[in-house]
């Protein structure tokens, strides 16, 4: 990627924002950790390590993360997400919004539990307005295993229903070690939002710690 | 499997059910295609060659063949799904009954589209009743691989509300070459089923002919 966009990451102190947040640090982006507490979020952003020659990471409200993050990334729990949403609502129009959130209601969180409207991606488009490029990833990747340097055995279902957006967030994903793959219309999210309740599921029932998703059959990449 | 029991594929002269046939009469399995035209079922069953010693594959209509199975598997069309399971309802009653719809409505079968009720397996269910012990899996294998003498790339994910049917439906996935998992209760079959239009748009997309799944991080099998 020639030139990395500010990336905003709301909710940016949970597992997988810190997860994720740690990687694009590594990986040269310029990042703003958003949290409700601007302060937790700056702290947050103190404990990452930059590479030499890289911006400091920052940390914010959420609020201030999206008004300045030319990306946005959703990584709020499911309960919280749509409080937050309407917090950042101002300041997405025009730009790509990654929603990373699963439908997860604890607790039985290896239960699909999907929301009315289908799925987590669809109550965050309609929750942002079509101003917000909504794409959806992310979902299946286990969160501690984005903080450690090992490579990960799991691929990125991207959904989204702009073809341009979903290429951006597959190089995305690219630049932090993971295969991106093109799944289709935003809707199609409901696949991938479900199958984390199914491998939350494999996790216990097969006492392992971090269960993925490989898509056969792709030769590309 | 130390004691196989008969099959009946219901629907089983299409793409998937004769897969899945070809297989598991290669695997010594006793099977009846049944079909909602018998002598069509017994055309389609005339067709697959059975090893050695091992039983004669018979056609019938789809009630005989429900009949007359100690195991189903029900290999239908979406559109067709209610319809057919009217036909069957009353011979299932004790019996494990193996569902591999998946709510694909043409012409955008790469577009998930759920059932109101929440997944295809749900529908199945509450159609038999409750008296059939209703495990969903086989959603994501390609038809087309199950025809070929190759291994095949893809795990079955086996969704059902009984573990010791779900571990059963796990060993029959075993005797034709695939790897199943447990994956909870019967509505995370949403998972699976939604996947099902993920993968053929990513056929599309990549213009491959037979992308399929595997779950990494589990060490057993």
């Amino acid at each position: 990627m020639a030139s990395k966009p500010v990336l905003a990451i709301i909710g940016g102190t949970g597992a997988l924002g810190s997860g994720l947040a740690h990687r694009f640090v590594a990986a040269g982006f310029p990042i703003i950790i958003g949290s409700r507490n601007a302060e937790k979020g700056r702290e947050a952003a103190s404990r990452l390590v930059a590479p030499t020659g890289s911006v400091t990471p920052l940390g914010a409200s959420n609020e201030d993360a999206a008004r300045a993050g030319e990306v946005i990334l959703i990584t709020v729990p499911w309960v919280s997400q749509s409080g937050i949403l309407d917090t950042i609502q101002a300041f997405v129009d025009g730009k790509l919004v990654v929603d990373t959130t699963v439908p997860l209601r604890p607790p039985k969180v290896a239960r699909v539990q999907l929301p009315r409207e289908g799925c987590a991606a669809l109550v965050t488009q309609g929750r942002l307005g079509p101003g917000a490029r909504v794409v959806s990833a992310f979902h299946n990747v286990a969160a501690h295993k984005l903080k450690s340097p090992n490579s990960i055995d799991c691929d990125v279902l991207v959904f989204g229903d702009d073809a341009k957006d979903r290429e951006f967030v597959i190089a995305l994903a690219k630049e932090i070690g993971l295969r991106g793959l093109h799944a289709g219309p935003l809707g199609n999210s409901v696949a991938a939002e479900a199958l984390t309740s199914v491998l939350i599921g494999i996790n216990r029932a097969y006492k392992v710690d971090g269960a993925g998703l490989r898509i056969t059959g792709v030769i590309e990449q």
